[in-house]
């Protein structure tokens, strides 16, 4: 277990690239581990279990605060993105991160960003068919932070499972030295998995919106059942989403790995689903494991 | 001036990627800096200076050896360039280098590449153009090279001014925390630039292989001359390249950090042509920095 954990110390807030690298450099040369949280910000009890995780399994905890304005392919879902600093950073330190990297977008993107990291075929269904560009925007700005924190290892949630097989492809393939951890969704008691989006929910919505991991929870019961027929699996769960407030974006059972179509449920089963609630966005999964 | 410079020690060859991390922590938690020379082997003169210039600024020098296929648009290039292993060795280590890294492809690619760094702009013009993919697959090899050795600093050849260009924006773009390092182009006493495609030519191309630089250096002259119309010393350079076994493939007039077009003589400008002799691709380019 680190040390940061259990004691309440002061989080240090980096804006700048070069004095988090020396603030960094100086813990690793003392042979201390880092662990990197990147986030958007707007930190929920989702975040709190990435930064706890990384809490207990390294020396030092940096938190990335940086709403990424490559990755967002709607300007508006950009600008209503909430922005929470001070909070954020009082969170980051009673959950046990020391550092908090928030740096401008003019830091993060001095000059027009012309590089650019694709990883295909992980990309280009579920999400990334109706979000063009935002993988690419996502995987760019992950190398960024893991080039410019090099840390040990960096924390993900299972909630984004489609970011998650991105970066770890990404790190495979382009060899970078980081282990990638994934930390399990975390829920509200109905069901309802965190998002930073939730908060633009009406209470009626709110009141709506487990309907989404209710549907993803049957499709995982029918297949452990016995349905090995895909389509008869998104049927039902496409009918457990019908209510007149919801509008369905994909529902789909891919494999965890490579984020293509299983045409038989077998080996591990994503079952992967976006829904609009009103103007907002919802995203959740769940895995079969097989039997 | 580092030690390895002048004392004649054996070069480690490694072949795993997990092998050459090890020796090369050994030697960067002792303090050590080191320098990393990329490179697709059949080195000659013009690799020994870029090996040099690492062994006067650093204190252990890595020499890759790695015939990219990914790089390669066509593959009878691919397939015919030449593979001088065991002399490459010998090379690199009477230049200096303490490690030679040489991988099979199966080791970089142990599965399918899915993730691929563009560096956009740069890579349009000039060989970009002619080669499609052939820039994709230098970014990210120089990327997973970077990624694997974790050098300081990283020694490029000024002839290839375009890869450079890309390699130094993508580094810039993706904060890989390395300095890229450029060394001049190496010629023959007639002017040609020294390059591993170079002993495919017959003796009577050979001899007409000069008329590249020449063509180059009356570019140049005519722009010192105040020439600043890029047509009259493109169409000038082009008469001058003028030779029934010369093909030209390109000769422009660009910004050398940008490649793009110049369209006026001010600042400085890249004369960078490629032509073909027989069978055999040559690539030159000479630098006019301004008055």
């Amino acid at each position: 277990m680190g040390s940061s954990h259990n004691i309440l110390t002061r989080a240090s807030v980096i804006n700048s690239i070069e004095e988090v690298r020396l603030a960094l450099a100086v813990h690793r040369r003392q042979g201390g581990r880092i662990g990197l949280v990147p986030t958007m910000g707007a930190l929920h009890r989702g975040h709190g279990a990435l930064i706890e995780a990384a809490a207990r399994n390294t020396d030092l905890v940096a938190v990335s605060i940086f709403v990424n304005p490559i990755q967002f392919n709607d300007p508006g879902d950009f600008k209503q993105y909430p922005r929470t600093l001070d909070s954020d950073v009082a969170f980051c330190e009673s959950s046990g991160a020391r550092i908090v990297f928030a740096p401008s977008a003019k830091e993060m993107y001095p000059e027009p960003q012309k590089s650019f990291v694709d990883v295909e075929g992980v990309s280009e269904h579920l999400c990334g068919k109706f979000r063009p560009g935002h993988f690419r925007g996502v995987a760019t700005v992950v190398l960024k932070l893991l080039q410019i924190v090099q840390p040990d290892r960096a924390y993900f949630g299972e909630k984004d499972a489609q970011q998650l097989a991105v970066i770890r492809r990404m790190v495979r393939d382009l060899n970078v030295p980081v282990e990638i951890a994934s930390v399990p969704t975390v829920r509200e008691v109905d069901g309802l998995a965190l998002s930073s989006r939730n908060q633009h929910l009406t209470p009626g919505q709110r009141a709506v919106a487990p309907i989404l991991y209710r549907a993803l929870q049957l499709a995982r019961e029918r297949i452990a059942d016995g349905v090995r027929d895909p389509e008869i699996v998104k049927r039902e769960a496409l009918d457990a989403l019908r209510h007149p407030e919801v509008q369905v974006e994909y529902l789909e059972l891919m494999d965890p790995g490579s984020i293509q179509p299983k045409e038989r449920m077998e080996g591990s089963v994503l079952v992967a689903a976006a829904i609009w609630i009103g103007g907002t966005r919802l995203i959740d999964n769940v895995l079969w494991n097989g039997v």
